[in-house]
């Protein structure tokens, strides 16, 4: 397939296309880039779908709330797109399982598409694969796009910044460390959820979550019989966050960009220069920018 | 306290001043520059210290594992610290209860420094925190440093490549998916570990490991009762791997380094430009570090 057959394809939304190429980007082959470029080119920040992130611990069953999310935006006629971000699947195969999972029960339908992402070959990281990834299923028109991401680790927190809403999921259970350490999360959440609310301790810790966030909503939900998922999808749809896709994604491509542009031995020197201890990496960093001046 | 007393007493190896910096480092507080600045020129790259990054997914026994290995180090009379780099840790609170329960244990052995890290707001990332605080234990007199960190992501990554050995845990019973998708982390390791040996399809795990991995080292312990532990730690001291801290702390303040260069005009025009679709990230991040010589 050429590329640009390829990018028309995509654009078309046909799964078989967008699949291929999400697999350029996550292993940043050499076509990526331009795959990437004639896509933004003509269709990017379109704005035209709606991208929530998702993330809490493992457990409290965040990709059963998702696919529950994902079916209720179906019925709504919205063209949809999961991607579950699952830095552990190198050690658990958890991302894999859960696409086979999945895939049964959305295969008969091409308006959803589903994709695990694992760390690879990115030289921009796991959250640039993300990023270009999102930018390639807005074109692809997709709607709503559900981004499952697990922790709070920079992945996360980038991945978060980038989407329009953030959305953290919590359940009773976890231990009583939760709320003094949950902080750092917080931050980043646009709306709380609460699942497992059938769950003993559930309404405290909606509560106390509820006035350690300043009075951000709680919602209640209980994913596997969709109690409250409803709501939550209301709440979503009418959450306007700030998407700051295009600055994750440039900031990225500047960090890739400045490495590129050093020349081997002058970061060879550096290098020498630090272990030597005449120079802190704060002066070396300085002085290799000074340096792409000349 | 100054900042020139706290050098001499971090130096010192005094653990109230290693973890006052520490805490200096993890909040990327004014002070910690200028800390690491004039610990960096003076004790830098000394590389006194053995580095060991120990990760694997949740529930194989990679702490119980770590504090066998710190209890062994103390026996040769090392000074020991224990790093735990836990990203889910605003969730769970998995750090803070690790920390007490370990604390207990090692409190009244002033060599055995235990801390754990989680996202706060160093800008640099979490990767960022762990280069730095490093360097300052190493600076503090340790021997034998143990990084435990959790999953395969970009932070897991990037602290695999600055330490001096990886250690990889296994455990039998993570499903029948891992062997396929473990790959991307078999090569971050040097030393792999199949703890809970004492269970079904320990051998198994360890055979198919071996296998995978061209015939990189597999151990069998079970961390509970300190069974085969002796002979990692054995393989651990006599393994010599690459050690990258200093490139990849470079790396990191360089990235901080291009993005605090750029002026706030700058960088909107430049967001600007990709919202109108008349550049691509690529494209901008190029003529944002061109911008940079004049």
């Amino acid at each position: 397939m050429d590329l640009q057959d390829l990018v028309e394809r995509l654009r078309k939304g046909e799964p078989r296309a967008i699949a291929r190429a999400l697999t350029l980007v996550e292993n940043d082959q050499p076509e990526a880039r331009e795959l990437l470029s004639r896509v933004f080119r003509v269709f990017g920040g379109e704005r035209s779908a709606k991208i929530v992130g998702l993330t809490g611990p493992p457990g409290v069953g965040k990709s059963t709330l998702v696919d529950v999310l994902a079916k209720l935006a179906r019925e709504h006629d919205l063209d949809v797109a999961v991607l579950a971000v699952d830095p552990t699947s190198p050690f658990t195969g958890g991302a894999l399982l859960g696409d086979r999972a999945r895939m049964d029960s959305g295969a008969a339908d091409p308006k959803i598409f589903i994709r695990s992402m694992a760390t690879r070959g990115h030289v921009g990281g796991l959250s640039a694969a993300v990023f270009e990834a999102l930018v390639l299923l807005e074109a692809a028109g997709k709607d709503f796009i559900l981004v499952e991401t697990v922790g709070a680790g920079q992945d996360e927190v980038e991945v978060a910044a980038a989407v329009d809403v953030t959305v953290v999921v919590l359940a009773p259970g976890l231990g009583d460390q939760i709320q003094a350490s949950k902080a750092g999360l917080m931050e980043i959440a646009d709306i709380l959820v609460v699942n497992k609310a059938d769950r003993d301790g559930a309404d405290l810790v909606a509560e106390e979550t509820h006035a350690h966030t300043d009075g951000k909503p709680v919602f209640k939900t209980v994913a596997l019989d969709a109690t409250g998922v409803d709501k939550l999808f209301t709440e979503i749809e009418r959450t306007h966050g700030e998407r700051r896709l295009m600055e994750s994604w440039l900031l990225n491509c500047l960090h890739r960009a400045v490495r590129e542009k050093i020349p081997a031995d002058a970061w060879t020197a550096a290098l020498e220069r630090l272990n030597r201890r005449q120079t802190t990496p704060y002066q070396a960093a300085a002085a290799l920018l000074e340096s792409l001046k000349s």
